[in-house]
Order: structure tokens, then C-alpha cells, then sequence
């Protein structure tokens, strides 16, 4: 088969010599796996730190990618027939507690080689009917960012209708089906980006308003029009998440999935005490999370919002589109 | 009547100048309170900063103290007797929401005239039958700190037998009543403090092990030895909060009630989202959550743990004890 190989890890400008298309020995289902034709892979900002050797555990050669939806090309005996529609849950191992992870978890695309190529052998019980109502490409945005911003949303924050919710950073994968899923589960969404075009979309989408996070002081602004703030959901941290234990109401709730902007340098406990706040951590999700997932895109024709496409012999070109965070939105490839 | 009441603000080394035992009006209940004739009052931190004029809205003259146990000296219509034996609920306005005070709410001791007096007016809701296993000295240390530890361990942090508790800071409050109700409740509980003391004497009241805080990296000893922390309550902040996020084990339930060492420098985000943990804001407690306590202090015929016993003519000196931070468990005043 072909597959886009990473094999070498390195600076995004070397990316086109480190990242190759090339012929790769098409994997064999062992028991209890099957073998899925890709239609579509999709792209993750782990891909892009993988590819800069940011990432514990790298090894090369190594195909990447989280996220695929594809057909069954070798059932193997399991419940799928040939030709069936699916796609993949990328949480390996979560392990039997809802509440975390277990240590002998990983993702798909490191370190079990990923979802761009032409086939991949993944074990059935991680394998899902595609919902009707999205096509491959569609279906192929979801896995990993669907499911991370599913558990954040409301595993972790209880997410309802009627909850007034910033979310940060729109335009990200997981704040974007965040946006849209609170959107689908009939919260009044708000959203920061420092992309005025991004702000634009949102609202587009279905979101209440936003705010540029480029303005100085843009907490204090954006507390003056909505203090009944009572969710937020972040994955910057940083200078972000600081601004947003000011913006939260008393008895919210906050839900961190990532910190892309590193620790906070100066959390005020203050108020998290006096304001009674809830913060909870949340990565990924479990199988049970993966599953519900799919159901609740069902019930609500949940479509994900698409950025870009790109061919995957064209491959590390999409990889620079993430890395310019341009992107509203996930960054699709196909197969 | 007579009552220790606080002149004017300053240095903890004038207090002796600016808090005096003197005559004072006899307050006389209004409709719906009650007169209560006080037999023990006890400190909290938050008296020994309204000394020193560190919390907003200070006024002076006024008599200080959130805490007290006495006798119904004219119950005015209510459904206490004269003569009852009765403790108090210092929160006042809590408001509707269990999630969170309201923001008319206030605390016993400011604004309104405190329990450091002969008699205190309150209205009769505030007012609880003194569990009858208490003396008037056991119980009149209960109502700030225990609530607070109450609201922290159990409506927060929903603390339970076979949970591993770590406490920071035993000796102070909020902490030793924290520790107490943990233990009754069959928790395993261990304990920080910087003075080995305490730890010794926290072994006699039933936790399984400290550490002291003082040594370099204890979070990495004590992580050690105890892996499998799932629940901690920390009134401290700052480092030693950030310390307790290296310390919680995946899916763990981290409880702050105040922050006497400030903002955390340092909150490293990475390990909120990927161990999945919860962090919850929580401080003194609602009406439902005093009538509560006062159950579960009755069921399990808990004790508290006291400290020294000062005369209120010498208020000050118990002052001085509690800003020196020697203490294990409240500080009571005989009046």
C-alpha cells in the first residue's frame, strides 16, 4: 500500500523531505483486528508536535494520523461485514475507570503506526458504524477531537441547555466541535479567538458572540457585557485560563482540556475558593465516551466543521496549514 | 454587658491597646432573633485579620467572633426555650443556591456585632440545639472552622470510607476539623504541617501518617510512599497547592478553602487535564449544609479537637496564640 511515512523527526520547514509518501507493507488483521480501507484521515495538532520529535515515545519510521473513516476491506470474522461504512475510536487502552485513563494507554498513530494510508488494521472493538448523515470526510473529522471535546463538554461539564459557555480558541479542533456541539445541546455559546474571520464563522455556526483575545484586557470587557458566564471550556491554560477563573461566575464551572499555553502563571485561588468554582481536567475519553459520542451526533445530525482538504500524497502540506493555526475548523486528508 | 471589642486596627503588637474588655450595650432581640447568653466563644485567622484591618468593610468599634455556645436568654417568640443549650450558624445570608453563596452574604463577627460578649442577638434560623455529647467548650468551637471543613469534605469532596485523604496544614481549623470528620467517616487520612508535633499528635487522633512540610520535595517522599492520594483538602494555596497536583492520583478530587500562601506561581495545567483531576472552590457552607454537620457530629459523636482556653478579659493573648501559628485545633475564649 501507500502511506505517508514520517522518517525523521525535525523543524516543519524540513517537512516535505521527513514526511514521504511512499509504498509501505499493507498490515495483515491478527485476531480480534480487521482491516479498514481509508477513505478519509484528518489531522491533529499531535501530529505536527509528533513530527517535531515534541512528543514522549517517538519513534520513526511511524505513520501518523488519529482519525479515519474508511470501509471494512477484511472483516476477519468479527460483527462487520465487507464494505461497511465506519469509523475509528483512537483512545487504545483507556482501561475500565470512566474517571481517567489508565497507564497503559495511547493513541492511535503513535506508537501503532496511524490512519494516513491506504489501510489500517485497528482491533474491532474500537471500530463504529459511520452515522448515516455524514459522508467520509465528514465522518473523518470526529475521532480524536470529536471525542476529546464530547467528554469536556459533557462527561466532564455537564453541559445543558440553557448554560451560558465561553469557549477559547475557536477555531482549534476540539473548540470547534465544542462550539458545536453546546450549540447542538441547546447552550448559548460564546467564543475568543484572535481571528476577527473566526469570530465571524462562530456566529455563523450558531454561537451568541465572541470576543478577540488580542484586546488588551478582553476578560474584564467581555465580563462587563456577559457575567453569567457559568461554563467555560479552554485548552490554552496559560495567561487564558487565569483571565477566565475571573470570568466565570460563582458555582461555574471551568473544563481544561490542553495548555498550549503552558502552566498559569499566577493562579488566583482566591477565586476559586470564594466563587466555589468546579475545574476539572479531561483528555481524550473512553470507549463508553466514544460510544455515546456517536449516539448524540446521531440524534442531533451533528455536522463537524471542515477547514481544509488536502491529497495525502500532498500530506505535509496540510501538516504547515495546522501549524499556521489559520485553520476554523479540521484539516482533512484524502486517502 | 460586658464584651472584648476591637477599638481600632494595627500591628498584632498594639492589640492589646486596640481590643478591650469593657462595658458595652446589651443588645436586644428583634423580631424573629433570639438573646443567647454566651459561655464560650472561640477564634478563626479571620479575626486576627479584621485586627489588623486585612479584609474589607472593617468598622470599628465592634465586637469580634464568629463562634459561640451558650444559653437561650430570651428565645422572643421562637421555638427555643429560655435555657436551651444551643450553637450557632455564623453564615449569614447564604441565599437560595447550595452551589454558592449569595452576594448579600456575611459572616458572623462582621459586620454584625460577634460573639466575643456576654450576649449576642441572632436571628432564630441561625440558631441549632447543642448536640448533647458536646460541653459548651467542645461545642462553641465548631461553627466557622467545622462548617467550612464540613462543606469541604463532604459536599464538595465527598469524602468516604476507604478514600486516602491528605490534609495540609493540621493544626489550624478548618484542617483539624477536616481531619476529625475524615477519620470519623473512615477515611484514611494523613497529614502536612511544618512541626513534627502536630504530625505526632495528628497519629494520636487517628491519621495514619504526615510528613513534614518543611523538608526539601516532600511531595516526591511523600508520593513515595503514598502513591494512591485520591482526595486532598488544602487550605494553603500558593506552592503548596501546586505541590498537590504532582501528589493526587489520576482521576483525584483536590478540595481548596482558602490561601494563606496566595497565588499559585506555578499551576502546572499539563496535569489537571491529563490526570483527569477535579478542583474545587469551597468556603463556609449554606444552612442545609450547618443542620447537616450538626447530624453528622451527632451520629458520630465527633469531638473537636482543642487547643488552649483563655479568659475573654485576656482575648488578646489568644489572639497572639492563633497568629503564631503554634496552635493544634481552635483556640477557645471563656466568657
Amino acid at each position: 500500500m501507500k502511506a505517508l511515512v514520517l522518517e525523521k523527526t525535525g523543524d516543519i520547514k524540513d517537512l516535505k523531505e521527513n514526511l514521504v509518501f511512499r509504498d509501505f507493507d499493507t498490515p495483515v488483521p491478527k485476531e480480534g483486528e480487521v482491516l479498514i480501507k481509508v477513505q478519509y484521515a484528518a489531522l491533529n495538532h499531535r501530529d505536527v508536535w509528533i513530527t517535531k520529535g515534541l512528543y514522549s515515545g517517538v519513534r520513526t519510521p511511524i505513520i501518523l494520523g488519529s482519525d479515519c473513516a474508511g470501509t471494512i476491506a477484511d472483516s476477519n470474522g468479527s460483527s462487520f461485514k465487507n464494505g461497511d461504512a465506519v469509523i475509528v475510536n483512537p483512545t487504545i487502552n483507556w482501561g475500565v475507570n470512566q474517571s481517567h485513563q489508565n497507564k497503559n494507554f495511547s493513541i492511535l498513530g503513535l506508537p501503532e503506526n496511524g490512519t494516513l494510508a491506504e489501510y489500517i488494521c485497528i482491533p474491532s472493538k474500537y471500530v463504529y458504524l459511520k452515522p448515516e448523515h455524514l459522508s467520509f470526510k465528514e465522518a473523518s473529522a470526529f475521532p480524536l477531537a470529536g471525542l476529546t471535546a464530547y467528554r469536556a463538554c459533557f462527561v466532564r461539564g455537564k453541559i445543558t441547555a440553557g448554560d451560558n459557555v465561553l469557549i477559547t480558541g475557536v477555531g482549534g479542533g476540539v473548540a470547534t466541535f465544542a462550539m458545536v456541539y453546546c450549540i447542538a445541546a441547546g447552550a448559548n455559546v460564546f467564543v475568543t479567538s484572535g481571528d476577527e474571520d473566526k469570530l465571524e464563522q462562530a456566529i455563523t455556526f450558531g454561537a451568541v458572540g465572541g470576543i478577540n483575545h488580542r484586546i488588551e484586557n478582553w476578560e474584564k470587557r467581555f465580563k462587563e457585557i456577559h457575567p453569567k458566564i457559568n461554563k467555560i471550556i479552554d485548552g490554552a491554560g496559560g495567561g487564558t485560563f487565569a483571565k477566565c477563573l475571573d470570568i466565570c461566575s460563582e458555582g461555574g464551572t471551568l473544563i481544561n482540556y490542553g495548555a498550549t499555553l503552558g502552566a498559569v502563571k499566577n493562579f488566583e485561588m482566591r477565586r476559586v475558593f470564594w466563587k466555589q468554582l468546579n475545574i476539572y481536567g479531561s483528555t481524550m475519553g473512553s470507549d463508553e465516551d466514544f460510544a455515546n459520542m456517536i449516539e448524540f451526533i446521531d440524534a442531533k445530525k451533528v455536522k463537524p466543521v471542515l477547514d481544509s482538504e488536502y491529497e495525502i500524497q500532498n500530506g505535509a502540506e496540510a501538516f504547515v496549514r495546522l501549524e499556521s493555526s489559520k485553520q476554523m475548523g479540521k484539516i482533512i486528508v484524502r486517502v
